[in-house]
């Protein structure tokens, strides 16, 4: 699979590009930044990307819980990789302001956060702009009504913009902070199985079932497949409802994965599949031998035996 | 399936047999007593008979010790039939003996543990001579040498046995007693599915995996199967070596029993299955909407939906 | 208690205003504006306010994600007391400006999300201006160098503030939204018992134990104690490493309540309780006779006689 | 504790005694053999024994399912001590008999059962009387009216009886075949715990609770506690009602064990206490950090603290 378009979650310069460009062949095909994750992957519902990247995880663009509800609904999609970008983040103003200049601060909130250490050792007083990325608070420099004197991006912005200046470098609190990323395509031919997957899902928890939550939970350990992430969600329906987001160690087409989907679906029959792909870290997952695609092959050969009355 | 020849725990007129008076046609079969229930399940399985019947559950004759172990090892068989006996004894002696005159009884010690309060009221200081079955110890007074004066053994017996006189009824303790027979057959095309089925099965505990057990309960309770028996069996290897002995609700060819004989296979692949059949109180099997067969087939094909990237 | 100064998520006019509104005596009492959750808490940690109201739940302010890492990190607090507050939507400007003289819109991120629909319909060219909530998009349009002309805010701002003209109600995508509030004091004696409780704790997920989640909901669940509220938080530490909100039924008093904290503080020692309340709707916990603090009892009363000799 | 009078299930010479001979003091103690497990055990009630040596696992003398039944009901008992003895048996006539005179033998059925093997291959066509012991039937040789020639016993037996002459050693089909015994007591003061203790309970099973057998294993499982036997017996009350006799690693001393006991109490409050006592094998059971002592009083505490309001 080779997509000549990509969507992403924009502006230029954003995290998310950075995770964009390490697909092979991005660098050379047409790259769309999007104003909020929905609008990239509607490109690649209608057909006018072949595939998006968002962020899914930790990211400080506030891209988890907007990625999370946006995947979750609407016509399916499908992750078909994933990624990751170590987040840095640097102070820029325009040419010839100081560090000392500094009043304003126009950046994404979850960035603001981020940087809290450094800016009460540096900036105690400076006051907060919100901004709707770490790109366009940094872009916002560049307008002549600008009402702030700088901005927390990430360094790729600052190194593609030669009319910003970097008045400090590595100003975030937490030094391995990672985002996690994934591309999304339309629903099709699945990446094949490398034996070191994840699957993604999305599982409604029934109401009506007390209890519900540890059902699904025991779907998977029951057919020794970990969990390395789950995540709860409201619904937006009403307090109390949610869902959750959950990725699965295994490939849709490894035996136990596959019957603990359609355990989950018989559970929770609004259950989404939002697909199977390699790991980025290509750690191979541990099978135990009564849950390997042998085991659960000599279990159905075995039923199937007894039903034709052999 | 209309077999001509069974074989049966014996001797004539024990509980055993008035259960295998119950299957139809079994008043004109050729019926084969036998001393244990062993040879009688051997017989099957040698094709002299068609099938046995034997006790399997809460019998005076001691049947279900040996019936579990002796249906959970050896060629394979299938239960084909379930069906109950309710349990009263008699006491019998030669005519002219009075209760007065008894000195010596004899019976299965199981039935002598079952008439032990009429015992104590009427007959304090009497003698307890072991007996193989209660039929045999009746019989046995019919011998020169009897050695005991009078026997406990079922109403049966007295009535087919002329030389015997009826001293005292109804002598056990537990007014509502009964035991359930199971009719064994070889394997072969399994009786039809009617909803209100039992299927059977033997698990080997697995040794090197604790919560084994809670493990295999989970997979009947996570697929809303309920169970209505669960014997455990010491395997007889070495202690703590355990088999259980487990009667379900629903028939293999119901999926949610089906997957979970799967499951049970994966995880203890000694499993034996040994039938599903009707139940004789004929009570029809509730089943959730999430796991009637229909939720199976749906969540399968939505599984074959994703691998076949539709 | 009668706190006389309460802290509150600011500025003045905002749904959590209109919480606090709720408490009795917070008519009367002093009311402090925060400009974010954790200045709110700060002031209750430090003894400068009494408690403070904050979102806990499906806010507009966005607050459920500050108010749920704030409480579980830092010195200790205690949730005393819950709030409702229906949410809805007005569309404000200065006197003279029309609905379709909008260009500009500010507001809090989530609250432009909720009014979606609205505005496709009514304004679907306008443009976004991140705020930082909706009553500070609302005081922005009296800035005489405000570049936006129009905002969405609660109703309680409208009315409080005669500079402001309303151009439309209710323009909320969802009729019935909703959002709890949680009223936060220092630790100390807990609320009294009253049959209709919440108790509120946060529970780092143990990484060296697979089944960890499972293991934490069974500590409720085999206590017969439902939950309310489940939500997952990333503690920021590294990808994958979470730690859950949860709500349950009951008070810390009762007994299976209690016994539940204790078995969660022994898989997961760092489990943080932040409080047993009354619940706002009033309904009665149903409790099964086994998981009665006369059960409770009970038990405990065997197992220290048997412990004793007697 | 050391009783002067021990009961144990006779008659002299079973493996029974040799179990009971392995309690210091016991040589030089008065010992009482009793004909059933019944008798014995109620010699302990009535006070006019201290102590009672019963088979309770895998026994050829049938003693399991009796000693079973027998301490599950009636006035409460403890168990203060197991005992191995491995199991082994000759086959026994008067002199001057040989092998190939033999036409009848007699022993106890369970017995006969574990010698099929040599029987089959030396005896083929022998004939089988039923015995109430395996002792009872050697010492029925001596009898002048003896209906059989020779008896399966235990070695002990051969060895203390003048009378009797050993045709073959070891005809037990299994070499390794070995019955565990427990010496019981009334209830008092529990032997102390050594690390390397045994705790033994009776829970009925719920009848009203589908699921109940998972929620009595859990209650052991989610406290790190480990099952070394587990067995079913029907109540005796109708079919399909059954307790479970279970023997669980560790003291009721310590924290996980007694808190698991009230669990049990809670879920079936007709649990019954049968004791904790050292392990024979001495193996010390493992505790992981999050079950022990210290992890339970940590837990208490903290909980305690939050009541206090501290």
């Amino acid at each position: 699979m080779s997509p000549a378009t990509y969507a992403f979650l924009g502006p230029e310069g954003t995290f998310t590009e950075a995770a964009l460009l390490q697909v092979p062949g991005a660098v050379e095909a047409t790259r769309i930044p999007c104003t909020n994750v929905n609008a990239a992957l509607d490109l690649v519902r209608s057909g006018q990307a072949d595939a998006a990247m968002v962020p899914i995880e930790n990211s400080v663009e506030g891209g988890v819980t907007a990625t999370l509800d946006a995947i979750a609904t609407g016509a399916e999609l499908r992750i078909i990789r994933e990624a990751l970008v170590p987040i840095t983040f640097v102070l820029v103003a325009r040419p010839g302001v100081e560090v000392s200049d500094v009043k304003r601060i126009s950046t994404h909130g979850h960035a603001w956060a981020q940087c809290r250490r450094w800016l009460d050792a540096h900036l105690p007083d400076v006051d907060y702009v919100p901004g709707s990325s770490t790109a366009a608070a940094a872009m916002g420099l560049l307008a002549a009504d600008a009402h702030y004197d700088a901005a927390i991006c990430a360094p790729l912005v600052a190194a593609e913009q030669p009319g910003l200046t970097v008045l400090a470098e590595n100003i975030g609190d937490n030094f391995d902070a990672v985002t996690r990323f994934i591309l999304v395509g339309r629903p099709g031919v699945l990446p094949e199985r490398t034996g070191a997957d994840k699957t993604t899902v999305v599982v409604p928890l029934p109401q009506d079932r007390p209890g519900a939550l540890m059902d699904i939970l025991d779907q998977f350990a029951s057919r020794g497949v970990n969990l390395s992430r789950i995540e709860s969600r409201p619904t937006g329906q009403y307090l109390g409802h949610y869902f959750f987001s959950i990725d699965a160690d295994g490939h849709a087409a490894d035996a136990r994965v596959g019957d603990a989907l359609a355990a989950l679906h018989r559970i929770s029959p609004a259950t989404r599949f939002l697909g199977s792909y390699p790991r980025v870290d290509k750690d191979i997952t541990e099978v135990a031998p009564h849950t390997s695609d042998a085991a659960f092959a000599s279990a159905q050969a075995w039923v199937e035996a007894i039903l034709q009355g052999e």
